[in-house]
């Protein structure tokens, strides 16, 4: 792209160091750029961008700067500044605008109503094809959110149908809307949540859904590119808390070091609350350890593998149920598939671990006389010691949903604490049994 | 929605069983929908369900199916097939598709070329808006991608400028498009990987960006939809990854189990091999663990908070770094960061194992009379242990970035692997110098 010489910053270069700059410098930046670039680059900016970005710019721009936002990003706005701030936000809005964003507060942020925007294009059904063009024509200089569907409305507001803009500019001139629209229509509840909503745009490929009310009325669209901010944010939730915490809401170098600290510390807390057990649990086999000292040295090998193929199991099954895959009444099929995954990952590491005991015993000695039944307790108790977790990986979610928790709850360090403390009581049984008579 | 009763299956009672059928029972299921639901049931499945599908699916109808799909989807469609299939496809397509699939063909299918559609709206800069519209008005019966940009082309295809299609209506009639377009648009190579390419999108909040070749030609666009699957594949591939295996490509229940088994046993039997250097410490400290028993007790618990904590970090730096949020340059920010995190966390980790010993200590008598020895290793350990996780977590995925690799390969598994044996070092060394001359 060419650039003439001027003197105002641009906005490609601003978008470049962006990430590095605090909120002082972004908003100095901002106000280097000329105004049209300037509005621009705000209007794409995230919601907490912009919310963080709000103090730093001369008070007396603010009507501006928030009048170029679209209700449903206003709203976005208003919701994430503190709360001394929203009236005074509020205030700056035009009278129409306000009463859209009034509207849309009543509604949960991360629903169907959250998301969706007044401002779609509509026509009536008994419209020709030039008539709704013309009248189109008029409504796309007040901003709609797209032009890609038209929505056929009667009225009383009701929505009776929808006409892609391609196929009403490609009907005959004096064709009427009523008979090219479309009346079977992909339409949600404004209490839809958002996570099931894109899996909805995903399933049907479409650029816009419709919102409406019990009584069928038109209250709103969702629009694609609400979707992909969405689709992101979903997954980042899930990643977060498939890594053992409590997912953050804003970026990582963004959020204040004591929030983020408590969202790790109370789940690390929590996991570190239930791997105590695992020292109960030594306890009990203290005596075994004490005569068999050799036990010890692979119990960090044997719970570790444990909790390697639970992570992989609770991590397959979170995401496929995220993505609609799996459902909860596919638990037998999982189970079974589970076990079979969890027997062959098992014997593979049972052969690797039997190898590796017998071959450094034939080279250093290291494991005294009864190398066999240490080599044999190693080998079988890996069989199960995986199986076990991919079993209970594969399950935790299906439990954790169950008992109305969020399955990604069921994260890898979750899934690990869990094996490790049955994990151990598999190697100390296998022991007893194989060692029985020679070392214990 | 309003049913008509009639006696074809309808597209909804198809979508609410699909993920339970087998392919045989999908494709006689699409077969029993009236002729214009089963074409747009067929043109919205992903296109590993249409590759699944064809085989199951009359031959003599496979020229049908495929000409229902725009040139990506197409190329989709024939890079999933079998190979022996795919000469057979192409030839099942008309010639001027062929061409284009041909040349998509070309591109790799994860970046900008493999994702791109050249069937976009073109017009010439000196047209008016009302000729502009006119024109339109004809390419909107040939399935362009979108209406929502038009891309301004002189007579050499090379990409002016773009109006949006609303800007374009809204316009005087007369105007000229040369004079309303905008000059300064966001463009991408070819070869621009497709999770840059989705960063390019949310960061500018376009519903479509056009892909130029070096001398400035528009080769074609990729539009928002297809993005929305590009964000949640790429986010399955992190997680699946994140959790200690290679992504699956299909759907959990989909996979094949040996594929299945393939891709999890690789990395489980990879991190085993790493573990194994767990059983090599311990065999270090071996003599240690005979003279004082109790300190193998807590082996699982400090090495199992040092990969908690470890996972975390490396969970949060993986994810900003898919979502463009933090760039190598931010790595010593982490650092220092990720120290101070690593602190509090492993003080408070450390604070509850402290009066865990002492807890027990008091009712049970579990920890011998240098039970004071053996609270404070575990409690220093705990410090230097997660520490150790939140640094190592933090800068797995630099190092692995700057190999070469992909950084979500530093999985949480990985990572406690790396923790195991560098804890149980620190382990036993914080406890030979606690304990030397008591129990040691």
């Amino acid at each position: 792209m060419e650039r003439q010489g001027q003197e105002h910053l641009e906005a490609d270069d601003l978008s470049e160091v962006w990430a590095a700059l605090t909120p002082e410098e972004r908003g100095n930046g901002l106000l280097e750029l000329s105004r049209a670039q300037a509005h621009e680059f705000f209007v794409e900016l995230t919601t907490l961008d912009q919310a963080a970005l709000l103090p730093y710019l001369p008070k007396s721009e603010w009507r501006v700067w928030i009048r170029l936002l679209a209700p449903d990003d206003a709203v976005d706005l208003v919701q994430q500044v503190d709360l001394e701030l929203r009236d005074e936000l509020m205030s700056l809005l035009d009278e129409p605008t306000r009463r859209e964003v009034t509207a849309l507060l009543a509604y949960a942020e991360d629903d169907a109503g959250g998301l969706m925007s007044p401002r779609f294009a509509r026509i009536r059904p008994e419209m020709t094809a030039d008539e709704a063009i013309g009248y189109l024509r008029k409504q796309a200089r007040d901003r709609v959110e797209t032009l890609s569907y038209i929505y056929v409305l009667d009225a009383e507001q009701t929505l009776l149908g929808v006409v892609s803009f391609r196929e009403l500019f490609a009907a005959a001139a004096g064709s009427r809307v009523k008979d090219i629209m479309r009346r079977d229509l992909v339409t949600v509840p404004a209490d839809l949540d958002q996570e099931e909503l894109s899996r909805l745009f995903a399933r049907h490929g479409l650029a816009a859904i419709p919102v409406v009310d019990a009584a069928g009325k038109l209250s709103g669209i969702v629009t694609l590119d609400d979707i992909v901010e969405v689709v992101a944010q979903e997954a980042t939730e899930d990643i977060h808390k498939l890594g053992g915490m409590e997912a953050l809401a804003t970026p990582y170098l963004d959020t204040p070091f004591m929030s983020m600290v408590k969202k790790r510390g109370g789940w690390l807390a929590a996991l570190f609350l239930g791997e105590l057990l695992t020292a109960s649990a030594m306890t009990e086999y203290e005596d075994d350890i004490a005569r068999a000292v050799v036990l010890a040295l692979f119990v960090p090998l044997i719970i570790s593998s444990g909790g390697n193929s639970g992570s992989q199991a609770t991590t397959l099954i979170i995401r496929a149920m995220a993505l609609g895959e799996v459902e909860p009444r596919d638990w037998w099929r999982i189970v079974k598939r589970e076990l079979a995954a969890g027997l062959v990952l098992g014997a593979i590491l049972s052969v690797i671990g039997l190898v590796r005991v017998l071959a450094w015993q034939a080279v250093w000695h290291s494991y005294g006389e009864h190398y066999l039944a240490v080599a044999i307790t190693v080998a079988v108790s890996l069989l199960f010691v995986v199986a076990w977790g991919t079993i209970s990986g594969s399950m935790l979610p299906f439990v954790i949903r169950r008992l109305g928790f969020d399955p990604a709850s069921a994260s890898a360090p979750f899934v690990a604490t869990l094996v490790d403390v049955l994990g151990l009581v598999i190697y100390f049984n296998v022991a007893q049994i194989v060692m029985s008579g020679t070392l214990l």
